[in-house]
């Protein structure tokens, strides 16, 4: 099965990216798909193309952390490497009805949000068709999405489908949407994860750096002092804890549960744990982050840009064969 | 001063679009500009999506009879050819507002007249920002349109300068409409000139069919018998008349003038001396048009795109090192 799925470099990666997307991605490669997985740059100017600064730092950035997860046996690449995506979005949007994008949820969501912000730019309502293309282009059976994605998919099968119909061919297959249950972490301060709150935990960090985020978070609201009793489903950190491994300890479960429902335990204690679990599972992800060199990370991307370019050529083909256009 | 127009391959080209359009753009290419026109068989897609059949010979067609015409001067080139039109109409979407789009005449007239049906299509919504992509790309300084397209210049205008303004570049500057007093050419049965009335008149035709179309057609409705007095600015034939010539021979004029309001010639007789200026003037082009090969066409074109893709490129070399993208 091929799978297909990217990611914007609109910032820093944090620990929310790693549970609730990248362990995803990797589970899909560890069982033997055929993963692509691409850092969606012309996705992030339709809301970023104010400040495009830091774009080429994300983007790279981002790049190093995907191979540094562990995405080794995954097709990597940078959207604007394979111009075919933009080709194969112009010619989706002859055939895409404006009703269509008009009623796509998150479309509507932002729009009233907005008002008459700038953010009402026609990339935005064309944002649906150029994902269409992104997936279409490499034939994807499967696309991992979280809950808002699922109309996006809907729709790429709506174009595909359509294409198919007018064109005559059964060029695209229609790509299903993955669903995978996703971990949901707040902020270190309770609130949702954020990066205009500054509350956000860096994927890449050390582990000194992590202690001075982790130990800090807020916790349970009823455990004001250390003989309060608390209520571990109360509290983000029991989430964090979950992300990372301690609910599959039974013994560290039940220990977190009685230390915290009973007052036997304080929340530096039960921080402290879960550290050693992040720790224990990011620290081969820093070391692999620090130890690639520019010019690995540079081969790896150009090597996936190269393939992503052959398949997408390929497909522009016979596209082009099914519309009948000249080139 | 470079100057760029497109035509779309919709259809056969009759002899309006000789004297509407391609004796300007001969004009212009004379006059010493730096002239690029192009077939624009994406932009035909967006009403023409549907029964595609034709238009790769279309768009053939359209090749030999640019070079039959006598743009033998200027860069001739297809759309399609040159991929990096769509990349940047992509990035042009992510900072063009929505609100631009919807207000654009054509938009908001054909929305009108066609209510549910197909062509609304995001692609016709996306109609100018391509068209501003076509243009900008070449920095063109100026656009031969109708009247019915200034509004898209003026909109080509705007997307330069926000993008200039928001990438902090003045990598485009602003378009100018060449706006061209048209003959206006009316349809044999002196209906408006349109290819489902089937009363055009082909550019590309012979002097045995041409005869065939020019003496049934219809005239002053005042003459009704030879006998009747008529009056040439009441009927198209003049039109006629005046786009090949006959009114810039003062003699000729007077013969018409005198002749039709004294009924002292017939209707025939004078459309034989429409004939014979109709003859004398796309007679060259016939000719040209029956001798070139398929593989003159070709190379002609295949040469049009390289140049054009050679700015193309650079262009979008520019333009990513504005914007900041990775590629
Ligand atoms: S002991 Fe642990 S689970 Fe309980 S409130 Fe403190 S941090 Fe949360
Ligand atoms: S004589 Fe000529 S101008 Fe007069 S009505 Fe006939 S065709 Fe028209």
């Amino acid at each position: 099965m091929r799978i297909l799925s990217g990611i914007r470099p609109t910032g820093k990666v944090h620990v929310g990216h790693y549970v609730g997307v990248f362990e995803n991605w990797i589970k899909l490669q560890n069982e033997g798909h055929d993963t692509f997985y691409f850092i969606a740059d012309w996705h992030a100017l339709t809301t970023h193309y104010e400040d495009t600064s830091e774009l080429k730092h994300y983007t790279k950035d981002l790049a190093r952390t995907l191979i540094a997860v562990g995405l080794d046996k995954s097709t990597l690449f940078v959207q604007s490497a394979v111009k075919e995506h933009a080709e194969l979005m112009l010619i989706f949007s002859m055939v895409t009805p404006l009703s269509w994008l008009e009623r796509v949820p998150t479309y509507k969501e932002m729009k009233q949000q907005l008002a008459n912000k700038d953010l009402s730019n026609a990339g935005f309502l064309m944002y649906p068709v150029l994902q269409a293309a992104d997936i279409l282009i490499y034939k994807a059976d499967g696309v991992p999405v979280g809950e808002d994605q699922v109309y996006h998919i809907e729709l790429t099968r709506e174009i595909a489908r359509r294409f198919n119909y007018i064109f005559k061919k059964e060029i695209f297959p229609e790509p299903k949407e993955l669903l995978s249950k996703v971990p949901k972490l707040l902020g270190t301060d309770g609130r949702k994860m954020s990066k205009s709150y500054g509350n956000t935990i860096p994927l890449i960090t050390t582990e000194n750096e992590l202690s001075k985020m982790v130990l800090p978070m807020v916790t349970d609201p009823a455990r004001k002092r250390r003989t309060d009793p608390g209520n571990p489903e109360n509290c983000p950190v029991w989430d964090y804890h979950k992300a990372f491994g301690t609910a599959d300890n039974e013994e560290e479960k039940q220990w977190v549960f009685e230390g915290c429902t009973q007052a036997k335990i304080g929340c530096v204690d039960c921080k402290k744990l879960l550290l050693k679990h992040m720790t224990e599972k990011l620290s081969p992800i820093w070391e692999r982050y620090n130890s690639i060199t520019e010019g690995q990370v540079q081969e790896i991307i150009e090597n996936g840009n190269e393939k992503a370019r052959e398949i997408a050529k390929q497909t522009m083909e016979e596209v082009r064969d099914a519309v009948k256009i000249m080139y």
